[in-house]
Parts: structure tokens; C-alpha cells; sequence
């Protein structure tokens, strides 16, 4: 098998956990709801708000006003009221300062050694920049959706890191724990790895983590995928 | 004085000195032509040439693409016949293997353990991310022309940096060895530092590098800057 030369890493959920911090941040300032549900309905609405933009009804949103908006809908949905501007902003923040699963520093550092490590998330540059800073993560370059001017799955995401690089797409592997994302690489021509990470909807709620075949390397952490390749 | 938040960085020059190695690799591939008078034509040709992209002239092109057509205007000019492509590329891609100056490394370290530092450079982002493994330099974010579709002195790219971070003007501080590339950044509303960087243009050809008084700092290298900010 050829070498890829960059790894591309999607970013929530696959390097980073989301689920525990957003639910504390969610307990400290609106201490009356069901943090879980609404963590998990925060989340389940950023799908559905990046379609509304990329169909052209909404105009073009960075992620952090994407969160904004889902969050307000859902302080109105949770009946939250009276929560100072500063606060709400305070909150929305928390999706820069995730905190990295425990093995993401090390893999990443080990799988730097070799090969060229970036992000491609849909998670705008600003954001990730801070996260990068608040978690340790040794990106060598931020991508982001923000650049493409579109959000994954769509080609031109994928297609532009190889662009970026002047690569062939084939040259380029899309790290990530979700297979809708990795498919959409791989229709591109990239390679893909799968990184396990049951726990991303919280402790008690596994994920299907099990192999389908279709990816170059199925592992169960980014130190075991660099292990894998060698390094 | 309010204190900046993020520091964009000028590259070439600035952080990274290019005269000794693009010197240095057209002498191996091009023994007959005088180095020195060919690595200066070289770089004299980039502002020319990204103003005929800016004009319209020219459509986008990366500064690795600018590089390359200047590369083949010298060669013809300087009567080197019959290099390979293969060898045209690499001569092209040393502009991705800048070396670092002596301070450079150590004084981004100190400024990134209190400040977001960030590229801001009309090199693309594969160019810079290249050289920042090739020479260490650790950097928290790779910002360029390439994102913002404009290249410096364009104002668009100044305020680029603010709007990805989402802060003001005077949030950020440009830090760059050429007083051109400050005035634009500070006509912008950004603070600004100069580096001192004499020998640019090589040893032989020291380069003003008085202190006009209009900056927000006037710095000697990086770690006296980080030793100004106290970091």
C-alpha cells in the first residue's frame, strides 16, 4: 500500500470529547435542566442547521454562530430564561475548550514524527485554534470548512486538503469516528481510518463501534493507529 | 496600553531568512549563474507579479505558482538551459526549506505561552505549513493570502485575522521586518512590531532597519520582543 503523506482529523467526537464538557458547562449555568438531553439535543442540531445553509437558506455561518443559534432555540425549547448575554456567549464558548480523549496528545505528537498532521472539521478556524490551545493538540495546520467555503461530507472539503498540499486525494487519509464521514472521504479517493470512540454520546450510551471493512485501518485509539503505521 | 491577544506573523524575513538558502540551492542547480543577482531577482519579482494577480491581469495564483513563473522568466533570462522539470520543482520548492533565524524559535515559543500566534503571510498555506515543520516553528495557527483571497497590503487580510478570531483591530498585532507590510496593518487599526532583520538581503547588503517611531514596539529579534512583553 502506498504511504499517505497527510492525516486530515475531524475533530469533535474523534479527538476530542465533547460530551462531558458541554454537559458540565450546560449543569453550571442552567442548573433546572436535563444536561444530557440537552447536550445531546445541541449536538443532534448541527446537522440539520449546516444542511439549512449549504441548501442556501440560511447564508454561510461559522460553527460558533451555527451554536448560537441551535442554542437559543433550545434555551427557549428547555424554558431557560433570564440568562445575561454574557453568559449564553460564556456557554456557547465551551466547544473551544473541549477536552481531548486520553490518548489524543500522544498519538498525535507520535503520528506528527512522520507524517504532516492538520484538522478538517467544520468547526471554524478561531475555534479550533483555541481548542488546539486549550487541549495541547499539536496540529502542524488548522482546515476547516471555513476555508472551503463548505462543510463536510461535501467533496470540496476533502478534495481541498489534497489541494492545499498538491496532492493526489489517494495521498491524503481522513481520520474520524463517524463512517458517514469517512465514506465521503473515501468517494473522494482518500484513504480513511476509523478511530473507536464509544463513549462520544456519553458513558452510558456506547456507540456501535464495530468494524464494516471499508477502511484502510480500524483502531481502537489514535496511539494504537500510530502504532499501526509504525510510529 | 490595552494588550493584543493574537500576533500575526510576517514570514518570509521575518521569522524565516531566505536569502542564504534560496542563495545556497540555485548555486547547486545552477553553478553558471551569479547566485547572489539571481536569488534577488527572484525575490524582487513577487511583488510585481502578485500585483498583476491583484489587478486582474493574472488570475488567483498560489505564491508557489508566482514562484514558479518568475522561476522560468529567470532561467530564460539568465540563459539556464535544459534543466529537467523535476529539478525546476525542487529549485521551486526551496522556498518551502527557509531556515529559521537564530531567535526565531525561541522567541515564538516564549510568545506563544501567552499569546495566540499565528501566521500572516501571502505564502499558501501548504508552503508555510511545509517550512514550519522543516524549521520548528510552532506555530498555533497558519493564516495566508490563500484563505482571504487577497494578499498583503490588501486591508482585507489585516481584518481577516480579527474576523477569524472575532476580535477587534487592536486585538491583534502584526509583527513583520518591513515597514510597508505595518503601515497597511496599521492603517487597519491593528497594533504593530517591527523586527529588526539586517541582513535580509544578505550579509553584504546591510538594510535600514531604524526605527520610524510609529510602531507599537521596535524589537531587535523575537526574544527581545518576548522580553518587551514580558513573556
Amino acid at each position: 500500500m502506498s504511504q499517505p503523506a497527510v492525516l486530515a482529523f475531524d475533530v469533535f467526537g474523534t479527538v476530542v470529547d465533547w460530551y462531558r464538557p458541554v454537559c458540565a458547562e450546560v449543569r453550571r449555568h442552567c442548573p433546572q435542566v436535563d444536561a444530557d438531553a440537552f447536550t445531546l439535543a445541541w449536538r443532534a442540531g448541527y446537522q440539520p442547521a449546516m444542511r439549512r445553509v449549504m441548501s442556501g437558506e440560511l447564508p454561510w455561518m461559522t460553527v460558533d454562530e451555527l451554536h448560537l443559534l441551535i442554542l437559543r432555540e433550545l434555551l427557549q425549547r428547555f424554558q431557560v430564561d433570564g440568562l445575561e448575554e454574557e453568559t449564553i456567549a460564556r456557554l456557547n464558548g465551551v466547544w473551544h475548550r473541549l477536552d481531548p480523549w486520553p490518548d489524543s496528545v500522544e498519538g498525535l505528537r507520535r503520528l506528527k514524527s512522520k507524517y504532516m498532521i492538520c484538522t478538517l472539521s467544520n468547526g471554524n478556524i478561531g475555534l479550533l485554534a483555541n481548542m488546539a490551545r486549550h487541549a495541547g493538540l499539536p496540529w502542524d495546520c488548522i482546515l476547516s470548512a471555513e476555508i472551503f467555503r463548505a462543510y463536510k461530507p461535501d467533496p470540496a472539503t476533502y478534495l481541498g486538503v489534497a489541494g492545499i498540499f498538491r496532492l493526489a486525494p489517494g495521498e491524503v487519509m481522513m481520520v474520524a469516528a463517524h463512517q458517514d464521514d469517512l465514506a465521503a472521504a473515501r468517494a473522494c479517493g482518500l484513504k480513511t481510518a476509523y478511530i473507536e470512540r464509544p463513549e462520544e454520546y456519553g458513558p452510558r450510551r456506547p456507540k456501535d463501534v464495530s468494524d464494516n471493512g471499508l477502511n484502510t485501518f480500524h483502531a481502537g485509539s489514535l496511539v494504537s493507529l500510530a502504532d499501526m503505521l509504525g510510529v
